[in-house]
């Protein structure tokens, strides 16, 4: 094997484990912690609960409301000169991708300066950054874990991907209970997210046995027991989720991802659509596309997800794939890409299609995808 | 689930990843390193190798040698001394368990002031330690992932069990290449080793599904690849052999052990004995006074072990240890105490069994054992 890396914060996990987020921030040395989050996480009541965990363990903070879903560049800038203004010397983020990924933009431009464009693609972020803790709400992003960040330029409505080392945060705090508060809907999204996650990065050409461990470990969870999850809401099957989530985070932040999440950035920069809403359109007809490309592994994937073979590696692989498109299918989510885009904006594919291809998570994908035939996927699951 | 905590270094793995080191130094801020090894890395090249690497990244070093097989406490307070004199600021061991465990103890005196035995037992180390980079030479003691370090207490001859979170290093190299180096008894040795770490790690009381998923695979691949590695010295069966002990070392870190290493320490203190003879001896005889107060995790050893279920689960664990007997038994190891200690230190055994309940690793048996308990063991396998 190559020499491979395989990075990731210390984690907390578990039921109460939101209860430590103060004891962390004094352990990275807070004086001051810039909080972020977002107003769904406030409604539900979570931003006070941190604030009053915080504040039992006698530590300053000042709160950096700006995040919106899918973040955007000015934003993550205004929150660094928010940051600087308030002397602020660790980040804490409670709250989904978005609310994790601004707090990962505002550490980069609050040492390293610039504008955050500026950091787009791999390894550019040369400064260490301020401490942080990241706390996740959801079973998904796995912003707590990765060493991805992925804001949106607005001038150029595209997601930009920023990948460094220095973006897995110090620590990541994991509580399942707070997926109690959060609606079927993001559940399914979030857990789907996180199945994309582990088999983009099972099959990425930089996956190692590390990375491969955690992955099949997530998507047999998933498989498992969302359908459990969504029905019941018993915390017993979400905390299989939120390992789930964990598992696949540490894989993906090492594996990085394919085609499947480059050409899903490029859709959701340009229609600001909910990232977990395009997986189940797209996942499988990128399976299907990569499938003689890494076989082996697809069938590896198509073991797990059924729980036995069925003869040849290839037949195991392809009946895999029906039995996840049968999986989505009993969900109440979209399965096709006219029903989350309008015809009349169908022209855009093509133009989102050529981003795709210069997405830095193409680059890992087992058999490289032009623009022409992201384009193909594209019409394949309109 | 309670809370539970998963901490590892950055680990960078692979054929010719000891190339890495400078580069690792220099990130850590490194202006002059402190160097541990000992003899028998020397003699094989590689301390003189790893200077070169610094030398080419232009890293200025001094070397310390003072290492020992099973290493004393007055080492690692001259260590530290040493450190200081020469106003190190960065930590590199190259070696086995002793050495870095050494390069550890250095790193708590160095930091921390005071005698290392006011550091044994669970998170006594209050202030942040040097940066360190442990490169790994065997495939087993796990030390270059661990919050471990064991150092010998010489007046009372037992074997200290420190353990902290400040323990992980920064870095973890894990080059299989220099495996190439090693002698058929020490491949064995430390594979078993890591095979312990891996069982003892899956049964602890605090074992969590992170930890867990990590031991099942180091078990697997053990049973699976030791003897390949062995008679064939190909890299790719003793590639395997530094996955395993990675991916076990990841798991004892931070689910602990259990009763065996409680034992193995307090025996390996006594007799000075090398810590991989102990566990072909005493694993199996842990494992039956264990079954039943942890069956259905035996039993999954089990599972792992045979790769496949036999009846009950009860049955199925049990198979699972006569199997991994016969195992011990393919190798040319000694299976019984009256093979590494003479017959008139045999009384020496009951006050070892004392001091063995204290260990820390006890703490976290699923069958808090006692000294006549453990006494018992010993007469077992003696």
């Amino acid at each position: 094997m190559d020499v491979t890396k395989f990075a990731i914060p210390e984690i907390i996990f578990g039921r109460g484990s939101l209860n430590y987020a103060g004891q962390c921030a004094l352990r990275l040395g807070a004086r001051k912690v810039l909080l972020v989050s977002d107003s769904g996480i406030e409604e539900a009541g979570w931003v006070q609960r941190l604030m009053d965990i915080l504040r039992k363990d006698g530590i300053d903070w000042v709160y950096y409301p700006g995040v919106s879903s899918n973040p955007r560049d000015f934003q993550v800038e205004q929150g660094a000169e928010f940051y600087r203004e308030h002397g602020a010397d660790v980040i804490i983020a409670i709250g989904g991708g978005s609310s994790m990924d601004t707090a990962k933009g505002v550490a980069i431009i609050a040492s390293n300066g610039g504008r955050i464009r500026d950091y787009e693609g791999a390894n550019r972020v040369n400064r260490p950054l301020p401490p942080m803790v990241l706390i996740t709400t959801t079973a998904g992003s796995g912003s707590d874990i990765s060493q991805f960040c992925i804001i949106t330029d607005v001038e150029r409505a595209v997601k930009m991907s920023i990948i460094t080392r220095t973006l897995v945060p110090n620590i990541s705090i994991v509580d399942p209970l707070i997926l109690q508060t959060k609606s079927e809907t993001l559940i399914i999204q979030s857990a789907v997210d996180a199945l994309a996650h582990a088999i983009e990065a099972y099959i990425s050409t930089i996956a190692s046995p590390f990375t491969a461990m955690q992955s099949l470990k997530a998507i047999d969870l998933i498989l498992r027991y969302l359908p459990q999850a969504v029905a019941t809401r018993s915390m017993d099957f979400l905390e299989q989720l939120s390992i789930a989530s964990t598992a696949a985070s540490m894989a993906f932040s090492n594996a990085s991802l394919g085609a499947e999440h480059a050409l899903a950035h490029s859709l959701g920069g340009h229609f600001d659509m909910r990232h977990g809403v395009i997986h189940p359109i797209l996942l499988t007809a990128v399976m299907r596309f990569n499938l003689y490309h890494a076989e082996a592994r697809m069938a590896e994937i198509g073991r797990v997800v059924l729980d036995r073979t069925v003869g040849t590696p290839r037949e195991t692989a392809l009946a895999g794939i029906d039995r996840l498109e049968s999986f989505f299918a009993s969900f109440d989510v979209p399965l096709r890409l006219r029903q989350v885009i309008a015809e009349a904006d169908r022209r855009y594919l093509e133009p989102i299609c050529r981003m795709a291809v210069n997405d830095a998570c193409n680059l890992t994908n087992p058999r490289p995808a032009s623009w022409q035939e992201f384009l193909q996927i594209c019409e394949e699951v309109w």
